[in-house]
């Protein structure tokens, strides 16, 4: 099937919100980008697993790669998708409408129309970015074909409600386990309780001195928290295991050995185990070329909180930043929405941007 | 099938191991004890569910009831049982075997050999002991059948190491759930960790003070442990609802409202929910019956720490102690067994008590 890119953009938001397209299921919605594109004479389009790239050619002396990921988290009886004004806002409500479906039906459109742009562009389109890390579409691209991604600038469209937010904050999640013994409950003291020992634990993550960090002068908020636990064997066993997954975000000042190091001393002597974890991204927007699209677009940036695959640009030796539609608390919520009027206005200022590109010139 | 009560203790202890009865698959086993014990002229056989009740009529002036459990936990890659010497000590291991298919094979033996008993004897064996106590099966003949419950004391034969144990603990179940707010956690800070809040609650059952406590001369010792605890969403969500599972153990002097107003008091502002109370029972080996019992068997009696059947017997009015082979503290273990001198020693002691008891005399 192809899509409409002559639709209006709320249409074509909602059409791409139609596709079922939870991480591990992008075949349907990478084959219709795909299909899609091939239309276009001045794309050339390139199929990686269920990533799409498609890019001008122009030979102009700049290079900006547009990125956006095609899969969404799991569905919560949030699809069809279904366009509703709620407080005298136009919205469209659905899984993926936020996270970032928004923000690839610009970049779709804006690849449609802008055959001829100041800088050459590289769209990319992907899959598997809200999974972990190791599975990651465009990691997988950075490894199998980097000169694809080769560019002087480039731009991923999170959700950032159309506003500039500079490199992102690093994630590891990591499980610290504690080891008891077993024994039956009635007898409890031949055992030793592992849930009792995992308390001391959560009150390290609770009370830890999480706080504000500026980074190139922007904000970055911090955060440490348990985000899943479980022990037990039976209602009269003293349990002999019990682990947490803790998540910590981390200001981009800090790289992720550091990070690392500062966990395995707040819980050493504990078991712990990595499971996943990546770097963050400094916002980098003291450099040129990031200041000229800040300028063309308008508005005051700011930090980025969620981790965002800004920091495998980062990691690339390419500056990055997010923007795109939609206000990033309702990444993953049940009544994830984009206004519409965003959509507009990011497209605008892409348009703007990509045609009056004063670098290029 | 039938059993061979002719065997030696060993072999049959071994029999009975071997027909698999984890609880709610006690049917084969039931058969097979019905079947066996219905050869028997002495015996009048009921059965119930998968519970068989054997009986003498004799018309003695007092009736002893002896009560096993069919049932185990589940195997734990320990089945079939072996026989095996350790430590110089001549065992048969296996699942069940120590809870308490040992006393049960004593048991089968003397009701097929005590034909001519002092007392008339109510042998009891029956199912679903080692799950939520709505299920005992000893509770449902207590409701269905209860004239065949009537006696002037009662044993039950749970691992008690071949020394007499008086009364049980009594046990209380329940759950207690924190609530919070989930939100992605790259911005914690908007919603609210039910996991961190549920630390407080698990240092609240780890710091409280139990401990010993003597009723009528025996001492038992108290025991308030979490068993099980489980929350979280997803790696990158901040979790929403913990809850724990807490068994408390406590002393026969409380009664279940005495229990349940203690830990409705300690977790005062929290969501309890209660998964299973039980009460306990005191020893009761002041009474002139329960004396000769002890004075019969030998020995010093010992306070029982586990919640056994004794307490739905106390509960009828029946003075009722513990009294069976094998180790207590091995229940449930997967290395559980039963020493094979422990069934000769109960199975003698029985046999001297009922064929020369002086109270029935």
């Amino acid at each position: 099937m192809k899509l409409d890119l002559e639709a209006d953009l709320a249409d074509l938001l909602q059409q791409i919100t139609d596709i079922y397209s939870v991480s591990d299921n992008e075949t349907e919605l990478a084959n219709a980008v795909e299909q899609t594109l091939q239309d276009y004479a001045h794309l050339e389009v390139i199929r990686n697993g269920d990533a799409v790239i498609a890019r001008t050619q122009l030979g102009r002396d700049r290079r900006v790669l547009i990125a956006g990921h095609l899969d969404t988290v799991p569905v919560a009886n949030n699809l069809p998708s279904e366009r509703r004004e709620v407080d005298g806002e136009d919205r469209i409500y659905g899984r993926g409408t936020c996270d970032m479906k928004g923000g690839v039906a610009v970049q779709l459109k804006a690849a449609a129309t802008l055959s001829n742009p100041a800088n050459d562009i590289t769209w990319v389109f992907y899959d598997h970015e809200e999974v972990d890390g190791i599975y990651n579409g465009l990691g997988r691209i950075a490894n199998e074909l980097p000169q694809l991604l080769v560019a002087d600038f480039a731009l991923l469209g999170e959700p950032t409600g159309a506003v500039i937010e500079g490199g992102c904050q690093g994630t590891m999640r990591f499980s610290v386990t504690t080891t008891g013994v077993a024994a039956h409950s009635a007898r409890a003291w031949l055992g030793h309780n592992a849930i009792h020992d995992i308390a001391a634990v959560i009150e390290k993550v609770a009370n830890y001195p999480v706080g504000e960090v500026t980074v190139d002068g922007l904000v970055y908020r911090e955060g440490l928290n348990v985000v899943a636990i479980s022990g037990g064997i039976a209602g009269n066993v003293i349990p002999d295991t019990c682990s947490v997954e803790i998540n910590y975000r981390y200001a981009p000042n800090k790289s992720t050995d550091d990070a690392l190091a500062e966990m395995q001393k707040l819980f050493a002597g504990y078991e712990l185990k990595v499971n996943d974890l990546q770097p963050g991204a400094r916002p980098g927007l003291d450099i040129a070329i990031a200041k000229e699209f800040v300028s063309a677009v308008g508005g005051v940036p700011r930090a980025k909180y969620g981790w965002t695959d800004v920091a495998r640009f980062s990691g690339l030796g390419i500056p990055a930043v997010n923007y795109g539609p939609a206000d990033p608390s309702k990444a993953h919520a049940d009544d994830e929405y984009c206004p519409v009027q965003d959509l507009y206005r990011c497209y605008e200022a892409m348009k703007q941007w990509l045609e009056n590109d004063e670098v290029a010139r």
